[in-house]
């Protein structure tokens, strides 16, 4: 090996030290390997306020976090259905764990390679609510059903179930499947009603397969503003689901899953005849986005869950009138709308359009300004894909950082 | 260990095999887990299509890239200045190699976070662009410079000039810097002529610190469609920057860096006097962003360079009229605009909208449709963040999978 590869491998492994020297009075500031160095199971070994940590970073308040996570299993408990969480949102095998510790009767996951690593990380009721299609797909799924006897994956057509069953009997397995309706947006799905039926009726009679139940979610309903309409559209939007979960019934097919809904309509699925569960996701995080939908008691916010989930970024450039700019763009933060918003500040607002810059602008009166270096806190735009721009997540608890919490989902599209 | 820990173990070892015994006739397809342990430092050991990777993937035509990388090191030798390449971009060492051994003079990072990566896979010359302004940030780049004497960073105040020199000087170092130079967009850099010749005096005096010349990027003139109007507005917003450099130059001081520019204004930045290299960054892949925006030649089309990144997506339903979806949504693609586009094909429209699904619309006159499980190639929308939702991508030669390349600086925001 050459003196030069020496260095470099020097570097990689004292970088986080190297420069310890030099620290401006009265100032602290941790990288994520220092903070790594200090994470036990325990939680972290020292006293680190959320304000030292390197930016852009990605913070959870459990405060808030367990707030809605009660709220949530509150509400369900009492209007008689169950949450099955989304864990595309958060990506994290601690919060399913959470979810599921609080009463939650499985998790969902978009994407087999997500329900794989929830797996692997002590996850097993896991329901997948995309059609697997291609053969490198199924024989994921099905061998992840081989391992998981608690795995559940979506179907929506004859030719998928028919393979599905080929697939499964090659394995010798009967796997569990659940048929994906179309509540009307056709993106994904089959047509409610008489299509439905004959798909559940053959997939009783494939030998690899058995019918729990159904899915339908609109994901159309979720952000309609104000809660009366919102209303209206979820609950007609799954009438056609409900016929169908009534023809299942009178054929003697299972109906024992009937999945759908959202952290949009949570207090409003339970007026859905037969619904069993609800695959809620962003309600662990809230985000602008859901803010701005309005609730039930508050025309203006939705405040039945608190904003748990920020991005913490740095001013880098304060020279300029009526801005500054920050390390947290659209890499940091997605180009989502709105904008993600400054926590416990008015009269300012925030863009992400660059993909390196965040630029905060400030109105006529703003609540405060900032100068360079410091730290702004962001509630994030929609919670799901920014996540998915990060390793992991701080856990944060006032003001100090509990744990780090690995996402390690993020990146699993396939 | 408890059984059910050893089976979750066994499954994250075997899942890419376990279910191998199931293949329907005719089908390949192979998850990154199988292709992985096909790649080896010389290519891959097996024949593989990109036809049958796993989706989402992100794929890269080497021919195009090769293309693209030779148009520009011919450009900028004809017109007397070098490329310096911005690593942002790709986030690869692998291109970032490429680019150094095609003549470039160096890369660029935005972010410190990158430029430790990029110098761990062996890459010295290296020009951070943006300031770093907080005491952790500031150490982590002292300690790249003390490591390789290559690495330039940029500084546009006074005071963060003064906190680097200090920093340095504690670690015994003399660190090189340049000077970022506010175009007008008022993003970051310090305004150009007085305050930055103040700025460029001081950093002379500062005994931890060697000036070594400016930049000045307009990322606004980069997008500008009409070659003419890109011209105009690129020169135009460079001028400050050229009266500083002749400031500088007259005052004594370096200026053996002058760099700026980008990839929509690679022909035309030689026309900056003085400028020394240009800091091109989608060149090396293309995106429908820049596609739009007319070349020299090309009102309609900028195709001085080819398409070169390619987002691979699968059809998961196409059982509603005029449309398909696909498994490439907004986490394997982002929402920027222009959407994605699919290669090779007209008469439809994708969108990447929602989180998880793409939606293919066909127009009155196609030039084909799609059925579940057939693959499609969209050229993406903006390069630059689509390639930090990947880990690794797929460098293909024609059809053939040659090698896998890590992105290595993927997330690296900090």
């Amino acid at each position: 090996m050459s003196s030069e590869k020496i260095s470099r491998r020097r570097f990689l492994q004292t970088s986080s030290t190297a420069a310890a020297l030099w620290i401006p009075a009265g100032v602290n500031g941790y990288t994520q390997q220092e903070l790594l160095s200090f994470a036990s199971e325990e939680g972290m070994q020292r006293d680190i306020s959320k304000w030292d940590l390197d930016t852009p970073s990605l913070c959870l308040d459990l405060d808030a976090l367990e707030a809605n996570i009660g709220h949530m299993q509150t509400t369900v408990g009492r209007n008689g259905i169950a949450s099955r969480p989304h864990a595309k949102t958060h990506k994290c095998p601690t919060l399913a764990k959470m979810q599921l510790q609080s009463g939650s009767v499985g998790i969902c996951t978009a994407k087999v390679s997500e329900a794989e690593v929830m797996f692997q990380h002590g996850i097993s009721p896991i329901m997948m609510t995309t059609t697997n299609v291609t053969a490198t797909k199924i024989k994921r799924a099905m061998a992840l059903r081989e391992a998981n006897p608690e795995f559940i994956q979506a179907t929506d057509s004859e030719q998928n179930a028919r393979l599905l069953s080929e697939a499964a009997g090659a394995m010798g397995l009967t796997a569990d499947v659940v048929i994906d309706v179309d509540p009307g947006g056709h993106r994904t799905g089959i047509t409610p009603g008489q299509p439905a039926l004959a798909l559940a009726l053959l997939i009783d009679q494939l030998p690899g397969l058995r019918l729990r139940g159904l899915l339908c979610y609109d994901g159309g309903s979720q952000h309609i503003k104000g809660f009366a309409a919102r209303r209206l559209r979820t609950l007609e939007r799954l009438l056609a689901a409900t016929e169908t979960f009534d023809l299942f019934n009178r054929n003697g097919l299972s109906t024992e899953i009937f999945s759908g809904g959202g952290t949009g309509s949570y207090n409003i699925d339970h007026e859905t005849r037969g619904l069993t569960d609800i695959q809620v996701g962003s309600y662990v995080f809230m985000d602008a986005q859901y803010m701005d939908i309005g609730g039930k008691d508050n025309d203006v916010q939705y405040a039945d869950f608190e904003p748990a989930l920020t991005v913490l970024t740095t001013v880098l450039n304060d020279q300029y009138p009526g801005r500054c700019t920050t390390d947290a763009g659209a890499k940091a933060c997605t180009i989502n709308r709105p904008w993600a918003r400054v926590k416990g500040e008015t009269g300012m607002n925030y863009s992400s359009g660059s993909d390196e810059f965040g630029t905060l602008r400030y109105d006529d009166n703003p609540s405060r300004t900032y100068r360079v270096g410091d730290k702004i806190e962001l509630i994030v735009s929609h919670c799901d894909p920014v996540v998915n721009l990060y390793d992991s997540l701080y856990a944060i608890r006032g003001e100090r950082v509990e744990a780090i919490w690995p996402i390690s989902a993020r990146g699993m599209s396939a």
